[in-house]
């Protein structure tokens, strides 16, 4: 057997109540990712060639997610709960197939690194039969101990049933799991249900091979990496941790962040070098910032992809498909969404770009709103390079500007305007002399009268 | 005597002088809720049926906000500040109708809960003359130490009076208090001033108690919530742990945080089970936010109330008065205010809706602005069910649109309006061929000479 | 010599390769200051007459900086990098025609305080002949350890020269020292290269002094304020803690904060008595807000006076060059910009006003826009006192309003209106019946063929 070989076999299939939420357990995001994401993307990196997820009944989403992310990942239903034992022969149709180590992890433990995956296999292909992930737990209340003696791990002992002195044992079992190929099927059908509840756990692998005289050892992970999520608490708790292990990543990738607690990434954020990250900055999926840019403080992007040496915010919100090429400046107020912005072009205040294009040096006023939606769909406007448009203006898609066009300030422009153009479109102004004074008059009146 | 006729005496004449500050102390809000009244909602849970609160002179505000919120509750005045027994005895009014057991609390130790009040009542309940509220300290430095003997306490020891082995004692005194109806008015006349301030301390009723025979017991409170307040680190502080409560509350209603760290809540903020909140969300008082909706990012609430299913933000500023209906969208930098929103109505950018109700469905576009105000008066909006507002449109009150309304971009409309029109309000585009260019020469001409 | 006379030697030639960032080390900025500028901000509140700063070659922008804040202030170009001892010689110009006590600090250990630069000082001035500034170590693994006898310190021995019991000691050496006048350039020009890495080390200057018999001392720092910065995440490190001081200083003169860890400051940020800051506050150098003001949440200011009583925000934008009177209000989605604002002036919707000045009184509507800039240059924007500008305005600059002056909502203002004269500018309404009717025909067969 070769430990390159391998099965890794995910549990998923928890309903999770203590979330109180109609969404399976495994479905509920770390980072804009539904936590089994992580686990299946951290088999990735560790280049583990076969997996198979468990999953419940009527969770059509969480296969469909798996199987178009990770094609291919086999799902497998566990239709009765009858314990992590039980769930992991629901993958038999893997199994059977399969004669490498196999590894048990669980979707609900989203936090575990490749590196960790790599140590299992490691110690599978040293020769172990059954590999325990364990940690140093600060408090140990309620996790099972890994019991060793000279010969190795003979026991995983719970909570309830340890005596004291096991008690003071303070590395604990995370539930994760690896089996060598010559015994994993021989060891899981051994698992009998004669407890409590009546179900079949994993954790008595252990006693099994021991009996067997199987050798039994144990890899490390960190705590952090192992903590299950079982409610809504542990949800953001799990979250906090990913969170600083990307800020910390992002930092040492030579990104200044002013303020790095305050800003939030997503799963697969990308951020170059030399980019400057102010406070308080929100990262839904799917973002790039490119080299030397700036996000000032108070922006939230998501799906958009931001060129070398652009400014945005404070205050500006890139959508999906906001693709910003070098040195655009994005000011404040102002929202993005499905636009190509060109080089050097500036929208710097209180302005909505949709669906559109807005050529390279060109210039948005402040107050200048795309009309993308007329009730019933949406359309374009285009806006040619080097061309101004003022303040307060409304551009009717579908709409056309050439290069070079000025657009007066205040104007509301609903047909195509050619290169090199002005186009006006707004009232013109009428002073009335002294009248200011008689509506003043008027609305005092009113307004007493109102009292 | 019955447990259950309990008079609470709730001390907040206290200047703050380390405040800096013209309110009284007791005034600063943990949660938008002055901090005395996070103590007179603990006494409401619990179920205090008589309470007291002294105030100092010159303090109609807090009287005021008492007698406001929470009419039962009698104010007295403390005319000389001459110590904490002094302060409770300013309640005689209160206590010599009264014969039931008293509590003595302070207004700035506002994170007292209903628990601990009712775990004193209850020591009153079981025959204690005297209960003394202590807490472990984690840094007992500074406290009063409770000491107790087989017989039950027998002191409260000063910092400064202590001897090196009372000091090593970390069950300190939080200053609550509890007397049994049978002895309060003996035990706190008793009370003298023979000390170097020359006040009237009670602390002191533990010796004379223990002089007299009674029976003197403690209950127990976390430090967190006897925490007192004097200076504004301290009110910060105390507001962090308000926060952590409440988030932590949140939570467990099944709610989804995805930062709670960046989430502040008011005392009485309501959020929904299955609602989404983002980062960085700061909820005045009086919101209530109903299930399935999602705060998403930088939103701010105040007295507003978001149905079913709605989505609000990022960058939404919900102000007193708004209204959100079932399955409504409220989009990025949109301000609204005292307005009724209808069941799936979308305001998606840069709006402001103010003294308006906008019907179901309709849809208002981008930079819609309601003219509410002219200068003397607040006049309303009325839109209709299914209509459609173009961008960038003005709307200036008084002004009635009907059902089915449509609204060309960039309008300016001041009078009412029918069901099923189409409404234009709006300067024709007039393009001139080439004048772009000139313009330009222009500009550029005007600023070489301004050099 | 009198310990008055003191020249302290800033070091501040490193690169900072572990930063990845083509600005010199010492120019990262804390608080919106560079590093170097803190230290030197230190040492002129310490009063130290005499300061020299030592620089790499191609660092003109960190001698520019030094230069033109810190006029007093010598740069030293330090050629080669061969170790701190060599650096401090760099300064040999200085040196030469100086005879007091010196100084020797890092321009990358930007938290020192002038309290700690002056108990240097005082130990210099009581008679020691090298005054090394140590610090408890929370962790010493990896610190230099202060080693002392009965006759003083004897050594500072690096973690991989320790034994295990001097490994014990948790006193560890900051890298700042104090050398007396009388024995300075004796003890720098005796430190030798005779180590590993060829370099001259100022820690040697301990075991010179003692073989010599000087008198050798230490002073105590915080361990916080001696952090030196190598790393993106060490610089965001000493950030939060620049912050946290700054908060609690900005608590101590009087003022709320809702919650001040969400609060960020920079090194001149002054916040007057009785001032409110809500949740999420950027300040940007050059901020002064006067007593009274209420800051509400989501706030960024930079280069802007808030003049007493004012409100600003939430979501309010002040950008370099706002001034505003006593009791203006600045609400959501507005940018000011180098726009004076008068006394109780109100501008509290979706607005940006740049380049202007507004009366007194003076209320701007939701959605105005002052056209500042077209294309070429920037011009003013002059609105009189007691003035109305009504919502969604286009103020298109140069242009000046009266007092008095009533602007129709939706008017494109382009020329100077007189005082208490009315403006209109915007098209007529005009009502087509049932016509929305036959648009939303059109429209949704023009959807249904694009299908």
């Amino acid at each position: 057997m070769s430990d390159k070989d391998v099965l890794a076999i995910v549990l998923a299939a928890g309903l999770g109540t203590r979330m109180r939420s109609k969404l399976p357990k495994v479905m509920h995001a770390i980072g804009h990712l539904p936590m089994v994401g992580h686990v299946l993307k951290a088999l990735g990196e560790a280049e583990v060639p076969k997996v198979s997820v468990v999953t419940g009944p009527d969770m059509e989403g969480l296969t469909e997610f798996v199987s178009s992310r990770w094609p291919h990942a086999r799902c497998h239903i566990q239709t009765d709960r009858l314990g992590t034992a039980h769930a992991a022969l629901a993958a038999h149709e893997a199994l059977s197939t399969h004669d490498g180590g196999v590894l048990i992890l669980f979707g609900d433990t989203p936090l575990i690194t490749a590196d960790t995956v790599q140590s299992v296999r490691t110690k599978l292909g040293q020769g172990a039969d059954v590999v325990v992930l364990g940690f140093e737990a600060a408090n140990p209340h309620g996790y099972g101990r890994i019991l060793s003696d000279a010969n190795g791990v003979y026991a995983i002992r719970e909570e309830k049933d340890a005596t004291d002195e096991e008690r003071m044992v303070t590395f604990c079992n995370s539930g994760i799991m690896g089996l060598s190929g010559a015994h994993a099927m021989q060891i899981l059908e051994a698992i009998g249900n004669d407890n409590a509840k009546g179900e079949y756990y994993l954790t008595d692998a252990v006693e099994i091979a021991r009996s067997k005289g199987l050798t039994i050892t144990t890899a490390v992970a960190v705590e952090d990496e192992v903590q299950g999520i079982n409610t809504r608490a542990q949800l953001a708790a799990c979250e906090t941790v990913f969170q600083q292990r990307k800020r910390r990543a992002v930092l040492e990738t030579g990104v200044t962040m002013l303020a790095p607690e305050t800003i939030y990434f997503a799963h697969d954020t990308v951020i170059e070098p030399d980019v400057v990250l102010e406070q308080n900055l929100v990262f839904g999926p799917g973002v790039r910032v490119k080299a030397g840019s700036v996000i000032r403080a108070f922006s939230h992007l998501e799906g958009a992809t931001v060129g070398e040496g652009s400014t945005v915010g404070p205050y500006a919100r890139l959508r999906p498909g906001a693709s910003l090429s070098e040195g655009a400046h994005i000011g404040n107020f102002v929202e993005i969404k499905n636009a190509t912005i060109g080089v050097g072009a500036k929208i710097n205040h209180l302005s909505y770009i949709g669906d559109a294009s807005v050529g390279s040096r060109t210039n948005v006023g402040a107050g200048t709103i795309t009309c993308n939606y007329d009730g019933f769909g949406k359309h374009r406007t285009e806006i040619g390079a080097g061309s101004f448009v003022g303040s307060n203006s409304t551009l009717v898609a579908p709409l056309k500007l050439g290069s070079g066009v000025y657009v007066a300030a205040g104007s509301t422009v609903t047909e195509a305007v050619p290169t090199d153009a002005l186009v006006i479109g707004r009232g013109r102004q009428v002073v009335k002399d002294q009248r200011a004074k008689d509506l003043r008059a008027r609305f005092k009146a009113a307004k007493d009268q109102r009292r």
